[in-house]
């Protein structure tokens, strides 16, 4: 598995709400935004603002800030997200169909083409316009349809399995919805998605506000 | 709107995993785990780990690491997940179901004693066993289930009139799966969630490892 530097993880965890916040500022037709606004729209401090945009190589001016469009334009092509990327959903339970609602991920270049499952009465019918497909055909179905990331929402114990299919059709990255820490072969990218993370946050501050009422 | 320590939050989003990792360890029957082994099994750097567990006010001793049940009980302390807390969802669509069959929660203490809906084919039933009430009812229903916590999962548009309720209801901490950023009086804590981070973390990945190839 490939390993992303830890220091740089937060900051690009927080650069699409920076992009949310400075797509406002566009569409306001606003020319400049400065560090100091986005960081009080998210409750951050000014300097780990502007330490986190500068990893997409852009600079601010003094007292004028950031030009909107060459940041914006910076951010994406930092993210890769000014480029479309095809995408299977795999499990089409709950979390699956609510991931295939998720507009924003449309937005960012993430094309979600098919979905599989193993539910009969699932296979055939459309989730928001993606067809479900039967979960026999998800190896032939991937290289078909040339896909290079997996958005693995099956249930845990069928999460190791299901990713040597997918490793064996040729996905290289994979993001996993399920608590197993999977196993793959170096070069396959894996990002776990944890909900737990954000209602440890959330449980923190809850203690800090006790501590402080 | 209270605000953590920006430069804690990376680590108290790690908790969890490291929590997972060590739960293992004590279903094995081990009386120490290391650092290193926390971070192998996680591809982060030992550093890290360790000061990471450092904010829960644990220290490893040299050569045998953490002792597991303390470590375990200082990583609960500190993030509160050995209290119960009462909790309401709000939006019981996709998403919403998902959360209230995601069992982990249920470990953590987070204790989910109802959702709300407008939809009345869904209004009366029960999703994983957690009643589905009338979302007229939100405000009396929160003060009588006496919940602090509220997961929001309402589609985003109804967004802040609802926050609206739940803090006139009495919530003093709001978990926001919706893509606006909520206002809220002084001191209630609101966690936002946002699936894009991950993505843009799994974006970032793909391009180190084109570049690497």
């Amino acid at each position: 598995m490939l390993k992303i530097k830890v220091s740089y993880a937060p900051s690009v965890r927080r650069l699409p709400s920076y992009l949310h916040i400075i797509r406002q500022a566009e569409r306001n037709h606003d020319s400049y935004i400065s560090g100091t606004v986005i960081a009080q729209e998210l409750n951050l401090e000014p300097i780990q603002v502007r330490k986190d945009l500068a990893i997409t190589g852009i600079v601010g001016k003094p007292k004028k800030g950031y030009p909107v469009e060459p940041l914006i334009k910076a951010i994406e092509c930092y993210l890769g997200w000014d480029q479309q990327r095809e995408a299977v959903l795999v499990g089409a339970g709950n979390l699956g169909s609510a991931l295939i609602g998720y507009q924003e991920f449309q937005r960012h270049g993430l094309h979600i083409l098919a979905a599989f499952d193993t539910d009969p009465q699932k296979i055939g019918s459309q989730v928001h316009g993606v067809p479900i497909r039967d979960m026999k055909e998800l190896e032939p179905g991937i290289t078909e349809l040339h896909a290079e990331i997996a958005l693995l929402t099956v249930p845990s114990p069928f999460a190791q399995a299901t990713t040597e299919i997918l490793v064996r059709a040729g996905i290289t990255s994979i993001w996993n919805f399920t608590n197993i820490k999977l196993k793959v072969p170096d070069g396959i990218v894996v990002q776990r998605e944890d909900l737990s993370s954000g209602y440890a946050l959330l449980s923190v501050q809850m203690l800090n506000r006790k501590a402080r009422s």
